[in-house]
């Protein structure tokens, strides 16, 4: 067991815990409501997340209904039925096994969609990236997660889902893209490994596999930043067992 | 001033810290280098991002030489000039006066890209939302910019450019898609609001303008969580000055 955690400070640890530790949640939604503090909290983290030109091009849509839940997860059952018939095999076996969504488990479930038109035609920085509304969105996401974990909250993202049902049930209009339907609740365990890991779907990719230098495709094997993420190889391990 | 946030736990506290002092760094970065340890945690927070059918379909590519910062610095000012043309008057003027890359000043720079295919044609949670493995690499990017922050590293997303000389000068084959483009280095301030923000380019968005309930829309006068986040407004301001 190396030191070199406990050589960090305080607030790293921290944060690397809860990068670390986050999970997609599906099987461990608890009924327990989601206190309203807990949910102003999240949705700032969200609302300061990255966006391109500051258009800020999210909302939220906070869903507790009974009967628009139950409209969406017979949506997503629908759309899965669909892509599990993509798969044969052993493969669509593993796959008929998996639960994929907590929608009618989780008490909130929440929306967040892009309107590309809120600061009119011309952003800066879109113009030579066209999705930078669309990725800014998503960092909304990504902050709602992490604060999420961090308050011990699962959060479960949907995308087993038709986007005119998605629209149609939720009362979306036509220029609103919707991004992500994030199902939302305390849970009885998070698991030590992603669910997809766990069951056998695929592994995690050795990180030095993924990175090149200067140019793409050049994997450098003196290069002193591969030694070390190499001998890094247990670092998020360790971070969790702390 | 409330005492709430120091109601928070020591890691809620740190983690909303991280992400209400996180910031698009274009102008304050030293040239000081970034360690190999530090390089390595961050690339690891950001491989350990959510994924759709866990295909991590992120590659990093991460760029020190100069001559390959200089090209990508000289494919920026010319993008720069033709987004600059599209914005009349006053808001011309305003934004030649802002710095918008610093691909130069920053020891170094990672472009984070996407291999749509890196698992094969069919990805369990793509099938109706085919966007999901972009979605995922963002993911990646925003776990990179909030560990960066926590290790006092600023970073700075450059988008504009085009794709086409992007993917010239760092050889990013046809199938990859180039995500992001990220300016990193140690920074001789964080400022206290996004540079957007101070140059009187926008506004920060009332959260509760962005928020509805239930349907695209709808919002409750009464609604607890709305009075909850008005409550709130202060928050961010607050954990960051703590």
């Amino acid at each position: 067991m190396s030191s070199e955690p406990s050589e960090l400070s305080q607030q790293l640890e921290s944060l690397y815990q809860v990068i670390f530790s986050r999970r997609d949640v599906r099987s461990q939604f608890l009924p327990d409501a989601v206190p309203d503090e807990v949910l102003s909290r999240l949705l700032y983290a969200s609302h300061h997340a990255p966006s391109v030109g500051y258009m800020q091009p999210w909302n939220f849509l906070v869903i507790k209904s009974d009967e628009v839940k139950q409209h969406m997860h017979a949506a997503f059952t629908e759309a899965n039925d669909e892509a599990k018939a993509m798969f044969k095999g052993e493969r669509r076996e593993l796959y008929s096994s998996l639960k994929l969504a907590g929608i009618l488990e989780s008490p909130v479930n929440i929306c967040i969609t892009c309107d590309r038109s809120r600061t009119g035609q011309t952003v800066l920085g879109r113009t030579h990236q066209s999705d930078m509304d669309l990725y800014s969105t998503v960092c909304a996401v990504q902050n709602f997660w992490l604060a999420a974990r961090a308050e011990n909250i699962g959060v479960g993202w949907v995308s087993i889902v038709k986007q005119e049902q998605l629209r149609e049930t939720l009362g979306i209009p036509e220029e609103i893209i919707p991004i992500a339907y994030l199902c939302v609740g305390y849970v009885s365990e998070f698991n030590d490994q992603p669910d997809l890991e766990k069951a056998g779907w695929s592994k995690r990719l050795p990180l030095n596999d993924l990175v090149f230098y200067d140019q793409w495709g050049q994997q450098s094997e003196g290069e002193s930043l591969a030694e070390q993420i190499k001998k890094d190889q247990h670092f998020p391990d360790r971070i969790v067992e702390e």
